[in-house]
């Protein structure tokens, strides 16, 4: 099983489409995956998910109890001011540690409307993945002009989906 | 003026301990102070202050007015899985933008109660504001081993003392 | 006085190219500079310039004091293997620690055949020279798909120069 | 085979007496390695290595060709002005592109007579690692204040020990 984690909590985000495609490869792969969204994240979940209320939110719950069970994931990852959402790095400081991602691998997609892919962003999430255990596959495709990538809800251009498929090819074999 | 960032919304933290500090050394140097911190981000934060809705949390307006209005920040930065807080990225990216800190200057303070002081979140978040068009102080006083410095709710070591009022005195005359 | 540095000993490289053009810029902002360009090491460089050695290089020795002497800098990086190349660092390391650097200005103009500008290369820059104590401009132009931009040996499109020229004033004022 | 990369052309290096003790290790789990010193570039390394001269250098061929056959590498790596060496960087330049390093993997660690033990070091190489493909084991020891972990040429404090034998169990089995 992989866990692909759309890296926003934006409405209509083009990372949760990103991450519905990529679902869609691993499936073609004959690999499993399920879907993460952080929009799903629960509306109390900054005042009730954190420090001495750490996993007393029912809602929350079931998705840190799927982050411990599952040993890989998919990160797409959107570029917000320079480097990736707050939310992402909120949902990562509110997992288990350190339990969840320990010995565990996953796999990084940048995206950004601009032309640097969310590069820096990606370097940024290596160094915590890397502090917290997880190995981090080499291959991060940055995925930089999104919006001119996608067409009916999918990235449509030839490199973009090639990207795609090389890296959920190698993650599987990671 | 400067304002202070404590840059955690945990309860009883060192960082809005060090946040007063700070701001007494600032105050005693001649250069007013005051502090924000993040413990006060309203509940709804989350859900009313981002996307569509940004600008629409009327308790989270004054902060975007004071951090619109003031030229020098100083951030005190706990290290938070290998990173800085997931809730200081959440706070920057609410911020009004490009207006909120380009051309502005501000300071950089790490602690960690482990043995690197915060290098690489300072580090990220360096990354970040250049990014916005902020510039930082060469100087990052890193506070590793936080618990043993601190009595009395303030930094009681000469080193780390020293390192603090230093930096000030730097980011006066930055 | 401000020294600019072209990063890299290749001959008839974009870096030195873009040197000359850049101390033109501060010329006609009325500012003297000078330029240090790698190609010009020494070739015992290597073996004569470090550890047991240090100081000992007669041809190293007067760029050595140029870079003591100076207090403000321009960085031209070019990116080599997803950072800036290892002659740059190798120049750094050779420098006198720590009165080089310490308390100084500098700002970084990244160039690149691809896309990414040099980003990383800058924020890897970036972490050296503060951690040797010098302050970095926020400012860090980023010269991707560089060949399409240079045109009798300058950088030729309306957007580069105006980067450039943007970059160099707030150097003047840093 | 694993091929231990000593990060220094620094005589009497600490770095080199870690690349001996891992190949001990790698051996005792009975993993073959072999050591390459970047003490023994040759003297002209600087000036026949690169660019139009690349692969002309007869005594850096046998260094090249190693790394290309070799599937798994350790970097030894200190910290030189809050990074790594400048010549380490240089000798990943000199190496053929791409095919050297590309679906590779590696470990990497860290040394400082002071408190960061590397860390932003091998943040920059794990960066540039995996821009050239190669992938990097998370667990990354950063043996920080090394002079007074060594004994007899040896890491000799517990920890020291241990943070070795288990990265290079991991990283047989990565």
């Amino acid at each position: 099983m992989i866990t692909i984690i759309s890296g926003t909590n934006r409405k209509n985000a083009n990372s949760f489409k990103i991450a519905k495609q990529y679902k869609d490869i691993l499936q073609m792969k004959g690999q499993e995956a399920d879907i993460i969204d952080l929009k799903n994240l629960p509306e109390d979940f900054l005042s009730t998910s954190f420090y001495e209320n750490k996993r007393a939110n029912k809602a929350f719950k079931p998705l840190m109890d799927q982050m411990k069970k599952c040993p890989k994931f998919v990160f797409i990852v959107p570029e917000y001011n320079g480097s990736f959402p707050g939310i992402l790095k909120l949902f990562i400081d509110a997992l288990e540690f350190p339990g969840t991602l320990k010995n565990k691998k996953c796999a990084l997609v940048g995206l950004s409307s601009g032309v640097q892919g969310s590069a820096m962003a990606m370097s940024h999430l290596t160094d915590i993945f890397n502090y917290l255990g997880m190995h981090v596959l080499a291959q991060k495709p940055k995925l930089m002009g999104i919006n001119d990538r996608m067409s009916k809800d999918r990235i449509a251009d030839e490199l973009g989906i090639q990207l795609l498929e090389e890296q959920a090819e190698a993650l599987i074999n990671f």
